[in-house]
């Protein structure tokens, strides 16, 4: 039965895929015209993290939603290039700043780089995006897409700023989720509804979907740190937990246990590296806290709402289509 | 009779910063409007380096433009400080890159907040800019910007590419510096006439006033790393050189000595640090082959082309103050 459900769920985005198949060549076609930069590492660099398996679900949304509010146009198609670009920026300048190894499952562009030309690229792509959104000429489009990088920076700053702070609460991990991972889905979905030319209650109420189904997939992301194998993730189990990132799972924990237990926790945070029996001491506390729990049930009533935010459109395919996207999120990894 | 002439260049350029200072002070205030966010070390380390001593070349270039295009309202105090803004981010990224310990005689961002920090305050920083830019409603101002941005990670990734590289050209070298520095006081100046309404070609005469001065600004910055003393400069001297930074004085030096020479300068660049004994023999190669002395002349005569494209601005006081400004560029550490 649990088989059968998942399968269904598979299939149901393999269908959206399909679906979308054409619009979504035509941002790939974007994507490889923008890295035609004179500096072959641009080109290089680029293509290695940009077709690294990344699932291009943010130019996904995009064109769905895009085809959602009637124009899927050239102008779409190139802020959907426009906003992969931000995210792989904001990916090379986090694997820098995490001094990550990995990056979904094979070497990060700054292990087989350098930190130094692993920054310089992002920052070639965060302005080669800002560049394109404005030969739109689509003002709004521009404001959203500087405003959200703007945020962005705030959300990874103040990540940064939390890092081993045990006092970090569920608002604040909220807020830098949103910040970090969110705002850019958001955005994503809202830029659909401006190029479309949408009423502000269909475009707050794709940015709304959008927001929503981001701050659902960084919480799960953020659980399976504590739950999913590192074949499967292409990271290693527990590894926020060494990087002093409090995510949810933690920040429950901390907040329902004992004061014997926080004291453990909290000595077993301060310490460099981590032992394996130390993460397995977390993982059975949060196991006996219903931790990970508590986030998936946030992650899957965030989904509900994200759905929900979408009866102000009329029944099509496009519409249902987003839902897919969203009931995906939530499904991929549990 | 050195010690006049210098005299009367200081004064020249201290009449210049008295005589825009209310501009240049509604600069700063935009500028720490710009700072004022969530995140309080964008406010600490935004402050820090734009507090640094930098001296604002960018801006006043900007509004002694403006004033001489005749606007130099909001819109363009608003564009002086993004573009100020700009540098400095570029200033934190270069500081990674280059793994500083000094920017401007003081510790450089990087070794008192830690690279991450200072990845994403410069990522906060380009962000702003451009959102700034966004807030005058001016699309060519926007455009001009981002493109900018864009030329300046690539004049990082070609510098980056070529570091080491003993074969770089002049012409490689001067297009690197071009999109490095000049590109972007090339900017400050074009978006003067764009909030200007200029016609065309005094656009241009002031855009490439402003490429030349930046050009001249870069080569004379190279040429004094082979120079001027540390104190003097807030860098060690022969620092491009230890980094295998190829400058013109070096380009130059490797293209007119002879094959013995040449291949004693290579092994010398070859080893990792760089000995007192080694910098001395470099520095009388290049006193007796003139390297030093033809990328000072080369700066120079940019500067005289810069000046020459002013002509088609009748005489006023603010022509004056940029050919002043162009003066000071050339005669600042010489």
């Amino acid at each position: 039965m649990e088989y059968r459900a998942y399968r269904a769920i598979i299939m149901t985005i393999t269908d959206v895929i399909d679906n979308y198949r054409a619009d979504l060549e035509r941002v790939e076609g974007q994507i490889q015209a923008g890295l035609d930069s004179k500096a072959v590492l641009v080109r290089k660099m680029g293509g290695y993290i940009l077709q690294g398996g990344g699932k291009r679900i943010r130019p996904l949304l995009l064109m769905i939603s895009a085809n959602l509010t009637g124009n899927p146009g050239p102008d779409a198609v190139l802020l959907a290039a426009t906003v992969e670009f931000i995210h792989t920026a904001s990916l090379l300048h986090d694997d820098v700043v995490d001094e990550a190894e990995l990056r979904r499952g094979q070497s990060s562009a700054n292990s087989v780089w350098g930190n130094a030309a692993t920054i310089l690229v992002g920052d070639y792509l965060y302005s080669k995006a800002l560049h394109q959104s404005v030969q739109t000429g689509n003002h709004r489009a521009v404001d959203i897409l500087s405003r959200t990088t703007t945020a962005m920076s705030e959300g990874e700053i103040l990540q940064l700023l939390k890092s081993g702070d045990h006092s970090t609460t569920e608002e604040e991990y909220l807020e830098i989720i949103e910040r970090k991972t969110a705002i850019l889905m958001s955005s994503a979905c809202r830029l659909a509804a401006v190029v479309g030319n949408m009423p502000p209650d269909k475009e707050e109420a794709l940015a709304g979907y959008g927001m929503d189904l981001g701050l659902a997939f960084q919480l799960l992301d953020d659980a399976l740190d504590y739950t999913a194998e590192e074949a499967k993730l292409g990271k290693s189990l527990g590894k926020d937990l060494e990087e002093g990132k409090l995510t949810l799972p933690l920040i429950h924990l901390l907040g329902v246990c004992t004061d014997d237990e926080a004291d453990k926790v909290k000595s077993i945070l301060s310490v460099d590296s981590l032992l394996k029996e130390d993460l397995d001491c977390i993982l059975g506390l949060m196991h006996d806290n219903g931790s990970i729990r508590y986030a998936v049930d946030r992650a899957k009533s965030l989904i509900e709402r994200a759905k929900a935010r979408l009866d102000v459109f009329p029944p099509s395919p496009h519409k249902d289509a987003l839902i897919a996207v969203a009931d995906f999120v939530v499904e991929r990894e549990m």
